[in-house]
């Protein structure tokens, strides 16, 4: 794990995202019109969210524990996809990307476990970090 | 979470892929040559993924715990694409899909992880089913 | 912790209560119409429980952990006051009366949680056991 | 979650109470002669307590995770009533109400596992704030 | 992790060790008189040594998920050695020796955590398996 | 839980050891060839060493959770035995020393965990505290 005990608090914001595919119209309608069995996909997907940025640095060895100050989550459909927005905040030494990525994969896997007995067909692609901001160097993905 | 009371125990298997994406060869050789400052990249989130498999039920609220009792995790370098092959099994009342494809993803985001002070444009891709046993209905993906 | 290794499997239902008294009509009124600033409580809530029904184990010393085969979430608006019904099944050797009284512990207090912003007057009241079978002795709490 | 990044760190300390309801005399004698089988009841809760106060944030989806400085737990007997009490102390940007009710819970729900076996009337009422200070605004109970 | 799919139940026992040596006398007798300021030594390390059971899986990749039937945490002082024995028992595919030796460090490590402010000495010895049965093989430590 | 409201940030620095005793030659080199069946030793250890520094204050009842900003994990061969030594850095209110001696007995029992199939003599030797760093008292174990 990278020593950062030398390092300043500073603001950090990261947003990375993760989109859904689905396979038919209908599950989107199902979603929408909140149908689907196991309940209310987007808002049960983004409790599971919140608690995955929560959790990221006990899944992944080297990440370091962090106070999470903010997690935003938001949904955007476009005709098969859903593109699932996570934006994370904290004040601290050490960014928070894997901590956004981590988060836009939970929601998506959540999602992916709750359609799952309507759609067979759901993947998840493109988890990516979309932009981030504090620290050493800036970042802005170029294809968003 | 649907009842499984009811359900037989029978053999499931299921194998997810992710996809990691890299930005430049160096970073596939320092993978290879196990130069990446943080550590064997491989190895490492083997490691990960064989612990977020078993975290599963533990992250996505209507996801069953369940035993699992076997865990395969492997890699295929093609030119900047390393493909994370992880198979689940289980002899259980309800099949472990979710739990490969929440190791896969737990994988990608640990290489991501591991990969990030060397290589700037890493993304994961195609989180997905790629072939599942046992149950109402064996699937095949039709693209692998 | 209690030596099971010698008890049958049978199916074990349990269901427990716990009742959330807001302080005012507004506070209901948030929540059925979907409100509140946090999110979606009842659904939001709901998640937390699913999950916290899984970890029981995890928090409780002598607890045994074990397959959790159905949770089921229900609310009942009463005025000012929300009962939960948290029902679980197993097909094991020992209860799942603690799984339940724990899920609907971590509902109530999540809906403390997303309410607080908007009442500070929310309190949590008699989590108890509703009724159990399976195992050596049925039980059906009388007051209900 | 709620952003507090522009929150600045104040000393917060809440104290919440839970109590648990025997059905007999005999419990609270078996309780303070120790003579409960599983063991050290108050003590024992004590230390779930302290390890459920710590994971407050692990449960709850919207709650921040956050140092916790502090945690004292006590029991007051009166009649066959146990009164549970809950302080949690940090210095943060949000207070430690949620945990020090989260703690107070899960204190009441292992003696209810504990007592499981000598006593099948074991209640848990009344989980409440009993007092906060730090932050916007200081809390009294009334009733206290 | 290694596939379990095909071999059968039977029953598992395990009995691991930990020693736990103190520098002073003073020491033993402020945990057998109750009186070290972090409160009951021996009844807090049984609670966390329960915990610790169950969550070996959760820290060691390669262990698989299991059900825990059992589990006993005993003590024997001689002189200043404080030796814990930790008892594991499942009806399952695999053995409960790993989960035995973890639950025995777990209580060692609280032991050392709840004494470290009143003897700076304190030291943890031979961790290590005293007898397991069930399984390919039984054994029984030549040692013990 | 120890109050530390009123403490200071400093540099805490501890390094802690543990000792892995194997039965043969043939065991140090399957380690050091990477031929063990479950996986390459040093590296998977070395991961769920991280993850256990971690984890420490979610097993021990008395312990803070507290930022972890640094982890570094080595090893060092002698003959049969192998000498684990964790260093852990914080800059925070109270020392990492408990932390330090959690992530070595992780360490030391993921080797037995992946040793076992091949060496069922493996036995962990001396968990001890090495040095520390910041707080009121430096600390140097004299035997080492």
């Amino acid at each position: 794990m990278v020593d950062i005990t030398h390092k300043n608090n500073t603001l950090r914001i990261a947003t990375a995202q993760a989109v859904v595919k689905v396979s038919s119209e209908d599950t989107i309608k199902a979603i929408q019109e909140n149908k689907v069995p196991k309940g209310d996909v987007f808002s049960a997907s983004k409790a599971a969210g919140l608690l995955g940025v929560k959790k990221t640095s006990d899944l992944l060895p080297d990440c370091h524990p962090m106070p999470i100050e903010y997690t935003g989550i938001e949904y955007e459909v476009n005709g098969l996809e859903i593109t699932i927005l996570v934006t994370v905040k904290t004040i601290y030494k050490t960014g928070v990307e894997v901590e956004a990525m981590h988060g836009a994969s939970i929601v998506a896997l959540n999602m992916y476990d709750m359609l799952k007995p309507i759609d067979k067909g759901v993947e998840i692609h493109h988890i990516k970090l979309l932009q981030k901001t504090g620290g050493k160097s800036d970042y802005k993905d170029n294809f968003t």
